[in-house]
């Protein structure tokens, strides 16, 4: 029979000193008496990666790509030496990887290459001489055998792309929360712990603002069905289930209330109410790079209607730029922006079928006197728009109203 | 016609910080404009690979050799993408490689694995693009894909292998002194940059206490005829040229004089004069892994002899522990040890073919009241050991006496 196998994520914060390694190696051993298989992904220590691209933007401010992967991936190579040598200090086998020992393969995108393949042999060998098998995250390489790196929520990608490769019965995504809560307990501390919960759900989570792991992980986790638990590096508790169906017969209908205030409203004015105008508006910022989030237009009764839309506040002077230049070109009246905003949003699987969800989002938020800017809705979840000064409060309306510390 | 290539080292000190770099990226994109094929090799920064090795040890205080080669191969991979850059802001095309990419198969040995062979198939086909090839020194890759290193020199030794690989018509090795030296200036400031020096004088040199080759790389260098050019990485002075012959119609008689103030004596009292003695003893320190250097053992008058040697100063007391057991075993008297010495030596290949030089040395050290413990000769040297608190007039005495500064 085989053995359970299970993969092991470590983030930055888990391995940012000597002695958190030297925990982390703890815990991976005590994992390993119990019997099972183990091949455990790590990030690089800490600030690592902040210092090394400061370092490279201290000698040239747009450095090439390939090698700025190429410094940042050792970071990830010292952690995964340094908790090989962790584990092997507590007696037991370990051996280390890169990603391109491993046979990550990447496209050649650099820092922020895709996953084309990984060849499990390596590894599949070392766990069968008993051994801890250490990869590092982040990283993958070329058919060149040049080194990537897989940008934001690499590591997360590395192990649970491993874990689809390995069959591994979980992917273990160790960080400094406890797991996926109801909503962000610094906001609201009635806030509790989710025991289970859907890729999907994850996924409205993950892109409405719950910093915990990021969608693209999920989105290939949803995709070969690898079951995810997300818990905490500091403790034994057992935290959050991400898989396909939560098993239960009715899904819960509200699961968590989440709340972004990374972005900023644009909203241009007296829009001619004519086919395509918003489409050129759009088809520009596109052009630029730039990503639009929410987008409400009302039906106009008038000639002239108003378009709103949200985009992430680093890039709402750019965007301010080129919607004003188009909307000048076609005839629009001002361009407005508001920084000064939050999302608010209810997520759930529970909600496609139970009516009334929206009406009671809307209704605890009016209870509080909390104004609605502008609505968004998807199978799973409600968004709402609001000012940011009535976040706090909104958070706690909704995670009441929905009965969410029960 | 095939363009001119050099290949260029860098060590740690002359790439300890950001400016430094900068600066090799101008001295490299220099030598570029000149019309040169250019492939740099490059230690890690500074102290890097010690504060590698310290972090290490506080993990585990004997770590595994493969994961400590993991770790410390970090070091050079960051110096090589952040040269990459520097170049690149200076409008240059350059590409980095680690030891593994570049193909430098070793054994697997680790840290201080020996060099197999190198595939120059990639480095050349980025030369022909006209780029400048940057490989990180220091490290190498098994036939498994395992990342080794070369040990001590081990960046000298891939700056020679590579020059012997690729057919380079110089190896430059950049370091913090101008040159070699007829002696340490800083014992003697009349010493004079050497500008020709051939292969066998620099091994003498080099083993003596000269420390800015080691003696592995000067053998590799030796063995396929490289010619290596030892200059200051802080100035554009000529340095030193070490070549099979200085192309000099008749060799110097003295090159140098070398000091060195790392071993210590060892010396047994009363050895029975019997055939297989001296064996016992070498083959007990040999089997401990202790390198014997000098061996003196005079001609007994009596029964009885007594037999010197010197060891590395960090080995006295095993080297002792033994040679007291044994000397026990086999009935000798006393074993004295001393760690207050200093060898003094000079080098040239002219000395084969002059006599009187050891007579001059030894009346020059005569002369100024020196005293000779232990005299041993090579083909092209002549040392001797004498108290440690002589050996800087012992320099002196000598440079003078060969009339070195002239």
């Amino acid at each position: 029979m085989r053995k359970q196998l299970i993969v092991q994520k470590f983030g930055g914060s888990s391995v940012a000193n000597i002695e958190r390694i030297k925990r982390v190696a703890d815990r991976v051993v005590s994992c390993k008496r119990k019997g099972y298989d183990l091949v455990i992904v790590v990030s690089a220590l800490g600030d690592t990666t902040d210092e090394l691209i400061e370092l490279a933007n201290r000698i040239n401010s747009e450095p090439s790509e390939r090698e700025m992967d190429m410094l940042l991936s050792t970071g990830e190579q010292i952690s995964v030496a340094l908790l090989a040598m962790a584990i092997q200090k507590l007696g037991f086998e370990a051996i280390s990887f890169t990603g391109a020992q491993v046979g990550i393969l990447t496209d050649s995108i650099h820092t922020r290459a895709r996953i084309i393949r990984i060849n499990t042999d390596k590894i599949k060998a070392e766990l069968n001489k008993g051994k801890i098998v250490i990869v590092a995250g982040f990283q993958g390489v070329t058919l060149n055998q040049d080194i990537t790196t897989l940008g934001r929520g690499g590591s997360d990608l590395s192990a649970v792309a491993l874990a689809k490769e390995l069959r591994a019965d979980e992917c273990e995504i160790y960080t400094d929360v406890a797991g996926i809560y109801t909503a962000d307990p610094r906001i609201e501390p009635k806030a509790k712990k989710i025991k289970e919960i859907t890729y999907d759900e994850m996924l409205e989570m993950a892109s409405l603002g719950a910093q915990v792991m990021q969608a693209r992980s999920i989105e290939v986790a949803k995709k070969y069905n690898v079951p995810i638990h997300v818990r905490s590096s500091f403790n034994k508790e057992v935290g959050t289930m991400i898989t396909k169906d939560t098993g239960k017969m009715e899904d819960v209908v509200v699961n968590g209330v989440t709340l972004n205030k990374t972005e900023a409203k644009i909203t241009v004015c007296d829009v001619p109410d004519r086919p395509g105008i918003a489409a050129k508006i759009f088809k520009e910022l596109s052009a630029a790079g730039i990503s639009v989030d929410m987008i409400v237009q009302n039906v106009s009764h008038t000639r002239k209607t108003d378009i709103s839309f949200t985009v992430n506040k680093a890039e709402l002077a750019k965007a301010m730029r080129i919607t004003k230049k188009v909307s000048g070109d076609i005839g629009c009246g001002d361009v407005l922006s508001d920084e000064d905003i939050a999302r608010i949003s209810i997520v759930g699987v529970g909600m496609k079928s139970h009516r009334g969800v929206a009406a009671a989002m809307f209704g605890a938020l009016a209870k509080n006197k909390i104004n609605i800017e502008m609505i968004s809705t998807s199978d799973i979840s409600i968004s709402c728009i609001i000012k940011k000064k009535f976040a706090k409060n909104a958070v706690r309306a909704l995670h009441g109203a929905f009965k969410l510390d029960k």
